[in-house]
Order: C-alpha cells, then sequence, then structure tokens
C-alpha cells in the first residue's frame, strides 16, 4: 500500500482527518474538536497527534504518506499555504500553518482554501473527475468557489481567486458580510436563508418556519416541500440567485460541469430542480447545452477527500 | 526583416488591416469597408486582396508573414477558427473563416473573438504587457471581455469563454440584447446610454443632450462632462454598473490589471475615474491592492495589434 494521503478538513467547531487511497476511498478518519479558542499552536498540534495515531492505527508509516492536504476557511496564499485572513480562525492571519504542521509531522504539506478544496475533491473523484472546466460552489455558513480552467485550479495573482461568493447579482441587495449588497452569499447561503426568514417574521408569522425550535436553512427548505408560503418564497430567491450567478459563471468559463455542495446542498431536488428550470433565463442560447449543474455525490466526505486531492492535484 | 503578422480587425461595417512587427508597431496600414450584404466569401475575398497589396507595398514578401491574426466579433471557435454565431455577421455562422483565408493567402491564420483579441494586444503590446493576470473589457456597441490567467487566454471548453459583458450584476435590470435581464452590457455599452437616454427623454426634456443632432454615447458623455443632470445620471449608472461589474472579476480572479478599451472608453477620466472612486464599495478588503484599472493606451490601433497579437500568442 503506498500513495496514501491525509486529508484535514478544517472546520470552525470540528475538524475532520482522514487517511485517503488515490482512488479517494478513506481509509480511516477521526473527528476532533478543533477549539479555536485555545489558539491555534494548541490546535494545529492536536491535529498533528491525531494525524500520527491515524497512521498507526491503520498499520500504516509515515513513510506511506507522500503528502497531507489541508481545506481551510479563508483566504489561504497558495503558494506558501499560509492563512491570511480567516473569519472562523481569528487569529490565524499569517499563520504558517503548512510550514508548522510538516515541522510537527515530517510529512509534505499543502493548504487551500476549502472551496478550492471541494472542487479539487470533484475533479479527483467527482461525477466529472479529470474535466477540464469545473467549477464548485459549497453552500454553508457562507458560499464558497473553487474554478478549474484549462485543467488548472484557478488561484489568480495572489492565490485569493474564486471567491464566487462576493459576486455581486443584485446591486443594491440585502447586505454581505462582507460589506457589499446583493453578493451571491447575501442571497444564498444558509444565513441568508435565515436572514430572509426572519426578515419574513411579521408578515407571515403564522408560518410553518417558526415552529420550530430553532430557525435555520433546513427548516426552511423543509417547510418550502411541504409547501409553506414564506418558505417557498424564500427557496425562490435562492434559486433565482443561484441560477443568475451560475448563468454568469457559465458565460465566463464556459465549463462543462458545474458542481454544488457544501451543507445546504442536502436541501436535494427542491434546490437542484429550481435551479435547473430557471438557468435558460439566464444563459445564452449557445451555452444551453454545453454544461451540466448537478449536487455533489461526495457530500458526506467531501470535506476530507477534497483535502486529500490537494495534494494529488499539487504532485501530479 | 521577419516575423511580421498580418492583424485584421474584422468589424461590421470596416476592416483595418495592418502590418504588425512583433514589438507591436504597425508598418502599415490599410481600411476597406467590410460591406457585409455582399455574402462572407466576397468579404474574405477583398480582405485577402487587400493583405496581399498591402506586403506588396511594404515591400515584404509572403516569406516574411509568419501568419494572420483576425479578431472578429461573435463567438469563435477557439480551435478551428469558425465563426460560431455573429450578431454583426448573419450568415457566417458555421463560416470556417479560418481555412477559407488561408487558401486564399497561403498564410497561416488564427482568428479570435474581437473582446479575446483587445485583451491579448495588451498582454503583448500594452501597458501591463507579459502580466499573466489580466482582465480586458471592450465598451462599444456592446461590452465585450477577455480574461488572461495563469498566462493563458481563458477560452473554457468550446471556446465560448470570457463573455464579461453578459454577466448579469443587477437581476431583473434593463432587457439585454442577448434576452436576459440587468447584464453588464445593458447597463454599461453604448446601446445602453442611448436606451437610458431615450428613457429618460420626457422627464429631461430641456437636457443638453436632446440638443444633438444625433443622440450618441459620445453626447452623452460629453453632457455630462458640462454638468448635464440627466447625463450625469446616466454616468453615474454607467460607472455604478461598471464598478460592481469588475468588483466581482477582481474576486473570480484576482487578476493584477483589469483594462478597458473600446468606442466608449474614449469619454476618458469621466469614466475610469467614476470607476475607481466607486470600487471601494464593491471589493472586498483583502483585495483592496491587488490590482489597476486602466484605460486602454492602445485605443487608435488596438484592433489591429490586438488581432496581430493572436498570432503571436499561438506561436509562443
Amino acid at each position: 500500500m503506498s500513495n496514501l494521503v491525509i486529508g484535514v478538513d478544517l472546520g470552525g467547531t470540528e475538524t475532520k482527518i482522514g487517511i485517503v487511497e488515490e482512488n479517494g476511498r478513506i481509509l480511516s478518519k477521526s473527528i476532533i474538536p478543533t477549539k479555536v479558542f485555545e489558539g491555534r499552536i494548541a490546535v494545529v498540534t492536536r491535529i498533528a497527534e491525531a494525524i500520527k495515531q491515524l497512521i498507526m492505527e491503520t498499520g500504516s508509516s509515515v513513510g506511506e504518506i507522500i503528502g497531507i492536504g489541508v481545506g481551510s476557511p479563508g483566504s489561504i496564499d497558495h503558494e506558501t499555504g499560509t492563512v491570511l485572513f480567516s473569519p472562523n480562525l481569528p487569529d490565524w492571519s499569517g499563520f504558517e500553518l503548512t510550514v508548522i504542521l510538516e515541522k510537527l509531522t515530517g510529512i509534505r504539506t499543502f493548504v487551500e482554501n476549502d472551496a478550492n478544496a471541494f472542487v479539487l475533491g470533484e475533479w479527483a473523484f467527482g461525477a466529472f473527475k479529470g474535466c477540464k472546466h469545473m467549477i464548485g460552489l459549497t453552500l454553508g455558513t457562507g458560499v464558497g468557489g473553487g474554478v478549474i480552467t484549462h485543467g488548472t485550479l484557478m488561484t489568480g495573482k495572489n492565490g485569493y481567486g474564486g471567491e464566487l461568493g462576493h459576486t455581486i447579482v443584485q446591486i443594491g441587495g440585502p447586505l454581505c458580510g462582507c460589506g457589499s449588497h446583493g453578493c451571491l452569499e447575501a442571497l444564498a447561503s444558509a444565513t441568508a436563508v435565515v436572514n430572509m426568514a426572519r426578515e419574513y417574521s411579521k408578515r407571515f408569522s403564522k408560518s410553518l418556519i417558526y415552529q420550530a425550535p430553532q430557525l435555520t436553512a433546513r427548516v426552511v427548505f423543509d417547510c418550502a416541500k411541504a409547501g409553506d408560503l414564506a418558505a417557498s418564497m424564500i427557496v425562490e430567491r435562492v434559486t433565482d440567485a443561484l441560477a443568475a450567478a451560475i448563468g454568469n459563471f457559465v458565460h465566463i468559463f464556459n465549463p462543462e460541469h458545474i458542481v454544488i455542495g457544501g451543507g445546504m446542498s442536502r436541501a436535494g431536488s427542491i434546490l437542484i430542480d429550481g435551479i435547473r428550470k430557471k438557468l435558460p433565463r439566464f444563459v445564452m442560447p449557445s451555452f444551453s447545452d454545453t454544461f451540466q449543474v448537478n449536487l455533489s455525490e461526495l457530500v458526506e466526505n467531501a470535506g476530507i477527500t477534497g483535502a486529500a486531492s490537494i495534494v494529488f492535484y499539487r504532485l501530479s
């Protein structure tokens, strides 16, 4: 057994770690609390310990591991793997995550933004694996984006590229966490869904969405499936924004495949069918048969396999 | 003298042809009427004749010409140089422009969309030449786009990529020629400017813009410079849309340089200053010092040198 990779899906709350084969199969995995509040060195040390334990438990050796891939929230310097800025890891700005993790484990390490890791995972192991022009969108607390164009992960000059969630589709639209108005993230993230639900609470006080113990994006999608009016209006706004944004990405990148992941993609057919139905409004006829839009099939383990695929991509 | 290239800037009304040196200098040029109504074979034959005459007049020989580059309106198949669809060349769909022009001239030929040719020209000869991450926007009858990312002209799967003018910044905004609403082209092309001016004619019937013999985008910009209210409102809408769209492209591509050309770029400082002033509203702080936005300095000959640069790019 060789060419094994460690995939680390670094999250604000928990971190998932797995040993991954070249075919994407996860040999074993563990989930540890991130405990951001303990500081970055404590967090990375705990991750390094968990990696070593996982290697030992699997009966592998460090020598069989060709690399560690980390998918991290925030802006990552593509070349050095330094965390430049991450709202969910507040004290990590300038943190040389790659260097420290290499020192602690003795294993070559590569760090990428988690949405870039997602699209690399789809490129390596997904339904359209190996396709040269692919876009990944992750719908969660925020909206992340990753782009593969001409077979290359598009990072731009500083490695910040692919911030598809912060493209504006509605000038003057809802305020986004980034300070702009009408970004895709302000219209189609789980946060946006909850915000819209709160805004509707006076007008639609009897809606099913306010009867759940906690108001979440999942509740809104479930209520929309049950035919609730306020919930359905929110889902319409979400799929409008996603269809318009995906139309933009189609015109910009002429991709083969747009794949949607992240927690909110679990909403399933109500989300993807809505997007597909609306896309012809937003896509020029010459592009109409050039691409497919799908939900990721890797959802459960996408974080670990995506992180692992960073290594396969960088060493290929 | 060697490594000369023929640049052909194919337009709906006139076609500009030049012999271009590797440094971008134009040795000689000629302008011929396109006469689209005579049919595509007549048009290409006239272009081939003009090329031969230009070579003869310059005292060059066909052997010194390493290629012909054609910047053509519409969707161009990047691989074959076939015109797929062009609103300004109505009977050209499926026309093998490359093959025909090679037959008629005996010179290797490459055809690209004119906005792609524009960004290649900037990459070859412009103020930021050679930069690896660059975006070109052409503001004319429509809005064209071209993208160089990681040193490669981004064409996408079918060669249709880079349609930046048909990205939506205002869901439900003004109707675009493409059938969508709120595309950049519907808000920031010369056509859009004239349309907005027509819409304002009742409310602002005494505006200076309606006193010119013909209502053009140039008139609107000139009147805005003179302080006319309606004209200034239109220019605000144009620069709002351009700033939002450029913010999007910055978040998507993390480019070093965004360069604006096309006839409307001649509006000058009122346009570029307006965009620059508004950009901080639309760009996340982490990107704020990563890029520059400028008007093209090649305007007069950008069509010919851009077309020529297709050859230098393809053969490099």
